[in-house]
């Protein structure tokens, strides 16, 4: 539908708007006073007028604009120090509920207003996700700025509940412009072509996604769920064009192949959970036969840890401990080598892994990624943010895959190994308490076992269970 | 779809919650320790399970558990006093954004997490203003509910966002599920049947409401349009079953003729203001022919504040101020009563007025009548709500209708008086301001001229425009 | 959307065809003129103009002007006789391909064309279907336009193809314009208000219907079914506002209350057969318990048939053998009549059957219907029209139910007794077979024994199975 | 929807038809058998089981195998010609309504009824329209098959008529399936990517199609409509994947870039000026300021013709004529091929066209396309497929582009020469019949101009306008 007569109304209020506020419309003063006018009563009035006028005015500033424009939101729309300061003198003084609600209401910074009364706009909500994507690019360099992103994420986290988004299957019906998203945000597994999403979303597979009523084309986190026989371990298989399309009712395992978040701007925000449990549903109640869930996933710092160890003689993880873990290759590793020390000769390997022959190398990648997994917690947030992701929904390591993927990327990232995460639904809340909770790794029998023979000395305090 | 794998899955990871908090599913103490578990870790590897189990709950539990889980709620997911004091003197200390922050945080009950959790669960959002409806019930006699609205009605408002609202006409062609909720929620003008429903929604009659995403089949507030001829000063032509339908696209007159609400667990949200901003619009546009936007309104408070008034020796408007007004015309009233004294004649009249002569009341109504609106704020709450809800959007005191509808209900309140308020595109922002701002209320000329023959000493402080 | 532009261009078209061929407007015959022209090359032209304008034209004759213009299509748009002729006579000469080709060609009346141009107008389909219902009436007194009958019947069952029917759920979800036709037309279970439809539509009850594209609003034919606990013999259960319901996962019965065709301008068209068993499928796969499906029929030709037989010495079924049927029951109806004969005797509790103790008219009741449904042919068109539409879609006669329904309506047309016809998924094109090609009414095996307790004399040459 | 229980029970019907039949699944004459099975009563019972084994009895076959199947549907369901004769002979001998309903009736091949049972299948339409491409491919060898195609065709029109397609506007909003349709069918102007694709579906771009409900993935007919400022003569600027997107509520002309049927077994069917019509006008809906509409048309046979012309002695275009019509130019052909005769000189340009300066080639081109587009009906259907679709459907030849698309493809069909056929509103309905009617070609006025300066002599009977 088309609203001239509409158009030309909210012009005109704004045109008003400016005239009224003195203002010329060239930058982030204006943007700031329109904001000053969007929280007053004219506000109010205007009905949607003047948070559209406030995107506008977004839209039109460069990148040193906007960031004094954020600077400006973080300086002028925090909450009032004299206002905070007497509703906590008054509780301190009363302890009293009015004085408790009192000092909730002072505290909250007025931008969190502001940012309601600009999602007002048409497309707001986009707009906004959009500026906190931005935001948090300033961020890198500017803290005073922190206290903006804090509102954001505190709306969003608001209204993007879960109980708001909805799920829905993505499939070669889907429309063009919510597929277009698809090539552009898979990361884990990047989709080449048209030819190549076709056959992501042929009879054999699933795509799902959240989508919120308020971004109707953006699916906000997408999985791809391959259905196969057994449980696989390698990649190449499953993203072959050419492979042909399996009779899914006939499948006993869902592989979730690639997991992608797509908004920056809602970063922090979790979903992914809240996802795979409601697809692992919906398969089980489209496929009876389905027995196995489980994720084909990278093990994104492995390699970078790698080679750390290899030039690092203190930490957790050394090339003294390198040496320990490969002792047990030695010979093997030197015959292939035909270089000495373990750790020189692993490498050397694995700078031609594509030329490697796979028998030298599988079992000692498959215990350095172990010990990297399931022992230790190498980055500053803990483990990697792949397993992070899924061992805090409840899922278990189940398997360690050497050259599952030898693709120039994989390889960087992790010299081809990935990983099988097995989501079993009746122990999903126990693992993930015992993860979460007590910190430790729940692990497949043949795992635990392996992880048995890795000398003690390299077992940290996190049990495995 | 149904989802039997999944109905059983969650039964089973409820039953395991109650069984571990060691509960029996009988009260508001069990809701309690349901909602302590979904706060916590579990209630993040529970998915929706628990939410949906604290719903379930609370369905179950009878008024008084109701009021007691209530008093819970207030008692024990408030903030923690200790942790506000700490923050509050660290932030008087040192005033640092951190503080700040700091501060933020632990004010901000733990019970709006706990909601917004519990929005999880599916139709949670229902759920909540379901429960919000009830809990205003209980707040009528227990303050210390009060926080506990507070917090949803802080949700609410961030959840309901006009930017989240979407504007849909509602038609004969709309689903029955919602039809019925206008038979059901129009309490303007009460919809006594479906063929009254029917024609409503005819060809010369426009419906518009708003819906929220998570409640699909609830219009929020609806408004009901008659495309007419002319102004309408009186409602039964409006609602007469068995009027002619008329070819739209030549009125030139949108009538406002109902706009109600749904939700009582909204109430104190306003989307009305941009429910009829874009009402307008949209008809503007289908009808580019219309010139004219109006209300039949009633006047709720009218007839009760005449009958106050006649035994009312004191205060702003009292006997002796009836009298004032009324002196103008005591030799008809009494030539039509035989009651002398104008005050008596006038209600003689009034408790028949069905069988009055039209010309004799319809003068001191219309006196009366604009005397209540433009010059007091007889209500504690200042104007009467139609009139405060019309004039704080901007709309203007166009006329005043003795006579307009006969009904009993209509009589009971206003003795059959209704008002047009008419909403000029161009003013609205202007009277809005000149009567949020200043108090001042914008009528038309003729009621202007009206006005000025009250005599001066009736004429409050605000000012007539 | 709207379409003022082409509204107002195909004005332009319409009038520039009305002056071309020197018309007025004003009935019959122009209605004709417009209709050669849309035949001719004018009428490719002209887009769905001069269809509109046909229609147009229909719709503001009188029904006297219509009749006559139904004459005009019969005498001037069929097949040209001197080629008819011509062509009949080189096919007897040459038997060639395409002298029976040409003859093909030349027999096929230029009204089918006529149809399939008018149908391009908007709502095309509609005005035909509603014009073929209206002829239908003339067609009762003038044999002439029998043969636009046909034809229209004709493009109705290339249209009306099962292939181009989809199959709805209709709910208390659907349009109120889709459900304002179920009241309209159940006639075999009226509905008398909407809280009545709105309890058809509970969550024990399943409503299906056949839809055509270009009748979107329209049910053709409508399914209602009620999930319940064993085959029902009773109306009124099943349709008592204020049954409690039920949750029909538990159901073992699927019951067909209700099954109403709603265009008369369909009539002869089947689509019936189709609808039950696509019914039927979808009842198993959403209710996999479901084991019995089964109506609750009328058995509209009874009560006439009785009375008939009463008064009547000759044919198949004669008060000669009323009697014979009764005399088993001859005792048992003096006793309570105190009337000798026991054909008078039937008819004297017969005709206060809501005051007759059920347990004197029970076993003569179902006796006599058993003799009219199983074992005779009483109609012109053999089998009452029900009994005939079950039996050919392969049901078998289950049961009879004396006293299924005392209203008014019910008893006049079969006392009160009603019928369950019963599918056997696996039986049908058995049934189906047997009774079609053979004339054999299958009946369950109670039913078997029941007749034949009935004297041999009465039992025609068809068979029971 | 999953129907296990009802693919199970199609299959078990299937089954037992086939076993009753005594037939095995192994080629035409099974798949013969079944179609009688299908017209029998068996037919009617088994709902669509058997329409869905034809069609599944089809897919196995191949190619050999259908032929006979054609074969013997042309053979044996047919009309039965003893009954024809009869009919044919009774209505000689009375020429009573009867006997030529009767006619009626025998003539129609059982065919089509076959035909209409085939299609209630699921996909049943679908697969009929695919069946009759492959049958007119059979038919270019097998005259005897023309009577399938006939019934085929019969139905299809009856099917397909214009009352039962959508409009419905295409974009990058579409479903993937439907899009890839696009990047499929478009032959005038090949699609060469999504990227290509998505250009074309830009703001500025409209795409309109005609969908049939029981094909609801495929559009039937596309059009590709650019909005642009002044009639375009070039097909370079159009098709630029990086040109910049105009804001189309500025432009002033909408071109018909590109016109495409996709179902050959559709062929002979003329939905396309239904569509160009019902565009037109939803784009003069949606943009009030568009004044011209107009194609940049290919002209498919233009180089082959000249080029046969140059080896003609005899015929309407020979040599001779050719040469005439260069006279004019003869000079600047010598000049710049140094070639003495005109004809071998421009065939030395045109065979580097793209090296060819311009100005020598534009005006001969000019004057030939003239001649062969306006003057002459050189192939067997008359004028070329293009040129007589748009003029038959009343738009007038408004312009002749040289080196309009000098892409290989184009250069090979016509040197690079476009069209522009141009339609007003106003003017369709008469200037098609002056095409169909008269056979004149409506041109623009400067053509008029150019087409007098032509020899007499080269002036075929069709009239200029």
């Amino acid at each position: 539908m088309k609203h001239h007569w509409f158009e030309h109304f909210l012009e005109r209020i704004a045109d008003r708007g400016r005239e009224l506020l003195g203002l010329r419309h060239d930058g982030a003063s204006q943007a700031g006073a329109l904001c000053r006018a969007l929280l007053s009563g004219r506000g109010e009035a205007s009905g949607t007028a003047l948070s559209r006028e406030v995107l506008r005015a977004y839209q039109d500033m460069d990148r040193n604009q906007r960031r004094t424009f954020f600077r400006l939101l973080a300086r002028e729309f925090g909450p009032a120090p004299e206002a905070v300061r007497a509703a906590a003198e008054e509780y301190l003084r009363s302890g009293s509920a009015e004085a408790l609600q009192r000092l909730g209401e002072v505290v909250e910074p007025p931008r969190q207003e502001l940012f309601r009364r600009i999602n007002r706009a048409p497309n707001g909500t986009a707009a906004l996700v959009a500026m906190r994507a931005e935001l948090l690019d300033f961020l890198r360099d500017d803290a005073s700025l922190q206290p903006i992103d804090a509102d954001l994420r505190h709306l969003f986290a608001s209204w993007f509940n879960r109980g708001f988004l909805q799920l829905e299957r993505i499939g070669w019906h889907s429309p063009a412009n919510v597929l277009e998203k698809l090539i552009r945000y898979d990361t884990v597994q990047a989709i080449t072509s048209w030819d190549d999403l076709r056959r992501r979303l042929a009879a054999d597979r699933r795509c799902f996604a959240f989508f919120h009523p308020a971004l109707p084309d953006e699916p906000l986190i997408f999985v791809e769920v391959a259905l196969v026989h057994g449980m696989a371990r390698e990649a190449g298989p499953l993203f072959d064009l050419n492979a042909p399309v399996l009779d899914p009712t006939g499948a006993d395992t869902a592989m979730f192949v690639s997991i992608n978040r797509t908004q920056r701007g809602l970063r922090g925000l979790s979903f992914g959970n809240f996802l795979l449990k409601q697809v692992l549903e919906d398969l089980q109640q489209e496929f009876p036969l389905l027995g196995t869930y489980a994720t084909l996933s990278p093990l994104p710092g492995f390699a970078a840890m790698l080679r750390a160890a290899a030039h690092n003689e203190a930490g957790d993880f050394t090339r003294v401990r390198l040496e320990a873990l490969l002792a047990e290759f030695r010979e093997p590793l030197r015959q292939s080598t035909n270089v000495d020390h373990p750790v020189d000769a692993l490498f050397t390997l694995l700078d031609h892994i594509d030329r490697t022959p796979r028998d030298v190398l599988t079992a000692p990648l498959e215990r350095l990624a172990l010990a990297y997994v399931g022992l230790m917690a190498p980055h500053a947030d803990g483990y990697d943010p792949v397993a992070n992701f899924h061992l805090s929904n409840g899922a278990r390591l189940e398997r360690v895959n050497p050259f599952a993927d030898l693709s120039p990327a994989r390889v960087e990232e992790s010299y081809g190994v990935m990983v099988n995460y097995r989501y079993e639904p009746d122990d999903v809340v126990e693992y993930h308490e015992a993860f979460v909770g007590e910190g430790r790794v729940m692990v497949s029998a043949p795992l635990r076992r392996a992880l048995q023979r890795i000398e003690p000395l390299w077992v940290k305090g996190a049990a495995i269970a």
